[in-house]
C-alpha cells in the first residue's frame, strides 16, 4: 500500500493523487516563483483532519504545504516536490462575532471579505484590507501578515490578531495569545506565527480584533505633472497622522486602467494620488491635503465627502493590477522604503525600466512607502524575460539600499528567498532556522520557504 | 585566579564582587519576588563590554541577569544565585532622532522620560508612558513590553519598536526589524524579543517610532457612588474609540491619595474615573463621556480643556501607588481582563479583600481592562502576610477565569512564573522554552524567569 493510501485510511476519506488535480494546486498567484510537484492533496474537513495529516507526515518526514485560497503573490503556497498539499479553505466557519469584546473567532478558510461584511452588519470593522480581500482567507492573510490600504492608519494584519489556535508539526494543538490588548505572559508566539508563511504550524482558528465602524471617508484625487512632485506631496502629507488611505499610481498604470475601464482619467498626467480620511474631521484633513497637493504643483485636485463617489474613485486603484496584466506577462514586486525615500525609490524604478527598455507600471500604498512596481514583459522572448528578472533584482536591491525591505506585505515565499540573507544577515537567518526547528524539528512544514 | 578576576582581566576593567554592592543590585522593585545572590556586577561601558561578558559567561555556563534601572515590578531583574548582574544603564546615549522617518535610535539605558522630552523638543511624541517613565529605561520597557495610560489609544511599547540590535548569549550581534511599518521578511524576531524579559538576548540598541505630537488633551474627572456604576460607565465608553486615557481609582486609593496630597478629592465617593482625549475634536469626545458618566449615576463630573488643569488632575492617579505604599507593605498586582469583564473583576477583588480582611486599593488603566489591585498588609504578621498572598493568588486566578491575563504590563518575572503554565498551557510553555534554547542553548540568560 502506498503512503497516500495509508493516509487516506488514516483520515477515513479520499486523498487526491490525480496528476491534473495536483497540478492545479501546485502554485499560488506568483507564476514566476519556483514550484515543485505535490504527491497528494488533503482537503481538511475538520481540525482532526489537520492534526491527523500532520502526525502522519511528521512520522514519515513528508513535507506539508498548507494552502488556503491560493491567492498568495510570492509562491508561499507553492508545492515542494513530493509534498502533501493540506487545503484548509474548507474550514470556513465564523465561529463567533462578539460585539462586547469586539472580537471574532474564525476558522482559517473564512474569506476576509466575508468576515468584514459580517462585522459591518454589527456596526463593527475588520480593518485589514489586502486587495485580494474578496478571495483571500484570514488564515493566509495571517500567514503572510498581509497589508492593504488601511495599514497607514490601522496597521497590518498582525496588529489585529489577538489569539491563535495552532497545530504544530507533530499534531499538538496550541492556543497562543489572549483577548486583552496588554498581555505579557511569556514569549509572544502569536506575533511570531503571524507572517511565518506556514513554516511554524497550521493555523486552525484565529481570534481577531474588530473596531467600531469608522465614519464614511472623505476622498481626494489629484493629478501631477511629474512623479517627483507627487512623491514630494506624499512625503509632506506625513505629518497628517489621521489619513486612512494614501495611494499612488504612475502614468503607465493610469493609462492601463483608463484603457480598461474608460473612467476618463487624466492620462497625460505623470502620476495620480488618492487620499482618504475617515476621522471625524475628515473634510478638514482632506482640505489640508488639497493645499499640500497644490503647493506641490498638482495640475488638478478633486475632493468629495460623498462615500459612494470615493468608492468609485478608488475603483481606479483596485483595477491597477488587472489592467497591467492585460499588457503582457507581469512580474509583480512588493518593496517598501521609509516614506522620505519614496521620491528616490520611484526615480530608481523609472530608471530601471529605461535601462532595461521595459514597461514598468508602479502603484502602491504610498503612505507606508509600500510600492508594487509591476514589470510587463514578453515571456516568449528570452531577452525580455531576462531583462525583466534583472530589473526585478535591481529594484529589490534598491529598496534594501534605501533602508527598506524586500517585502512589505506579500511575504518572501519562494519568490524572494534568495534575498533574505542579504536583508537580515546570515546570523539572523540562521537564528530564524533554529526557531523554526523549535516548532518543527523535522522541517516538514513548507520547507525552503520564507526563511 | 577566580573567574571574577579573569572576567575583569578580559574586560580590562574592575568587576565588582563586594557583598554590599552586590546586595544592592540583587532585586528590582518587587520586594516579595524570589531573588538569589549574585556573584559579580559588570557595569557595561560599551557594547563590547556586553559581548565580552556574554562570551565569557556562555563559555563557563555562568548565568547572566541583565539590569537597567531596576524599576521592574515582577522581579524580572532579580539576581539568580551565582550570576553576573550585567548593568546596561550606563549605555544611555540617544544616538539619533530623525524627524523625517519619525524614529529615534537609542542605547538601552536611555530613560523613557529623557527620550520623550527629546522627541517633544522636536514636535514629536514617544507614546509609551509607563508610570515609571522618569526613572525606567527604554531597554527595560522593551524587555517587559511595558504599558501605561497611553496604550488605550497608542498601544504597548512593542507597537513602537521598529528595530533592535541584540547581543545573543554567545556574544553574536544581530540586527532585527527595519524602518518600514510593513515588513514581511522572515520571522518577526523583533516582536519576539519584546516582552521576553532578558531571556533571549541583551538589547544593546533600539530604534523606536515617534508620532506627530498630539494636541493637548481635554480631561474629565468623575466620582461615583458605587464601584459598579463606575465600571459600567467604563464599559459604555468602549465605543468612543479615540479616548487617549481612561483610568480608575477605588475609594481606598482615593482616600490614600487625598490623605497624602490634600488634593481635596471626594473621599466619600466609591470610585473616581479620569478620562482624556487628544483627538482634534477632543471637547466633543469628552462631552459624550460626560453624558455617559451621568447616565451611569455619576455624583459629580468635572470637564476641562485646559491641559495644565488636566495635568494636575492626573496627579491624583500618579500618586496612587506611593500613597498606598504609605499604608503598610504592599503587594502590587497587575492583571488584565477583557473590558466587559471589568465590573465582575472589580467585584471579585473587593470580595477577596473582605474574605481575607485585607485593605486592597485598586487603580489602573481601566480602558484596557488593566488593573493594579494593591494589597496592603503587615509583613511582620505571619497571618497577614499569608492572607495577602492568598488574596493575590485568588485575584490572579480570577483574572484568568474571566478570560484575562496574569500580567498586563509588568511581566511574569520571578513573581508570577508559577502561573505561566496555567495561563498558556504546558505545550506552549514547553515550546517557549525550546524557542529560548534556539537563542540561548546553554540557558545562561535570566534563567528561571518569564518562561
Amino acid at each position: 500500500m502506498s503512503w497516500t493510501e495509508e493516509l487516506a485510511r488514516e483520515l477515513g476519506a479520499p486523498v487526491q493523487t490525480d496528476g491534473d488535480v495536483l497540478a492545479s494546486f501546485a502554485r499560488d498567484q506568483a507564476p514566476l516563483a519556483p514550484a515543485g510537484a505535490p504527491r497528494a492533496l488533503v482537503r481538511a474537513r475538520s481540525v482532526d483532519d489537520v492534526t491527523a495529516t500532520l502526525r502522519f507526515a511528521n512520522a514519515r518526514r513528508i513535507p506539508v504545504v498548507t494552502r488556503g485560497a491560493g491567492t498568495g503573490l510570492a509562491g508561499g503556497a507553492n508545492a515542494v516536490d513530493g509534498c502533501v498539499v493540506l487545503l484548509v479553505s474548507g474550514l470556513d466557519r465564523i465561529l463567533a462575532v462578539d460585539a462586547a469584546t469586539r472580537t471574532a473567532v474564525v476558522e482559517p478558510g473564512v474569506l476576509n471579505g466575508v468576515l468584514a461584511r459580517e462585522a459591518a452588519a454589527r456596526g463593527l470593522y475588520y480593518a485589514p484590507d489586502p486587495a485580494s480581500r474578496d478571495i483571500s482567507t484570514i488564515g493566509g492573510n495571517i500567514a503572510t501578515n498581509a497589508g492593504g490600504s488601511c495599514c497607514l492608519k490601522y496597521g497590518v494584519t498582525g496588529d489585529h490578531v489577538a489569539a491563535l489556535k495552532l497545530a504544530l508539526a507533530d499534531g499538538t494543538i496550541l492556543r497562543t495569545g489572549g483577548l486583552t490588548k496588554k498581555n505579557v505572559a511569556g514569549l509572544d508566539l502569536t506575533r511570531l506565527v503571524v507572517g511565518s508563511e506556514g513554516t511554524l504550524g497550521v493555523i486552525v482558528e484565529a481570534t481577531v480584533r474588530l473596531l467600531p465602524a469608522p465614519r464614511p471617508p472623505s476622498t481626494l484625487l489629484a493629478f501631477f505633472d511629474t512623479l517627483d512632485d507627487a512623491a514630494r506631496a506624499i512625503v509632506a502629507m506625513d505629518a497628517l497622522a489621521d489619513l486612512s488611505l494614501l495611494e499612488v499610481m504612475d502614468q503607465v498604470t493610469v493609462r492601463a486602467v483608463d484603457e480598461m475601464t474608460r473612467m476618463d482619467l487624466d492620462t497625460s498626467a505623470a502620476a495620480l494620488l488618492l487620499v482618504q480620511s475617515d476621522a471625524r474631521d475628515a473634510p478638514a484633513s482632506i482640505a489640508r491635503c488639497e493645499e499640500l497637493c497644490r503647493a506641490h504643483a498638482a495640475r488638478s485636485v478633486l475632493c468629495t465627502d460623498d462615500p459612494e463617489e470615493g468608492r468609485l474613485l478608488l475603483g481606479a486603484r483596485r483595477m491597477a493590477l488587472p489592467a497591467l496584466e492585460r499588457k503582457g506577462t507581469t512580474l509583480l514586486d512588493d518593496v517598501a522604503v521609509p516614506r522620505p525615500a519614496l521620491p528616490e525609490m520611484l526615480a530608481r524604478i523609472r530608471r530601471a525600466g529605461e535601462r532595461h527598455r521595459l514597461v514598468i507600471g508602479t502603484f502602491g500604498h504610498a503612505g507606508d512607502g509600500n510600492l508594487h512596481p509591476t514589470i510587463v514583459f514578453d515571456r516568449t522572448d528570452a531577452a525580455s524575460t531576462s531583462a525583466a528578472f534583472a530589473a526585478f533584482d535591481e529594484i529589490v536591491r534598491d529598496a534594501m539600499s534605501l533602508g527598506g525591505t524586500i517585502s512589505g506585505e506579500h511575504g518572501v515565499g519562494a519568490l524572494k528567498r534568495d534575498y533574505l540573507g542579504a536583508m537580515v544577515g546570515e546570523p539572523e537567518r540562521a537564528l530564524m532556522a533554529r526557531v523554526k526547528a523549535a516548532f518543527d524539528p523535522h522541517g516538514i512544514l513548507n520547507p525552503g520557504k520564507a526563511i
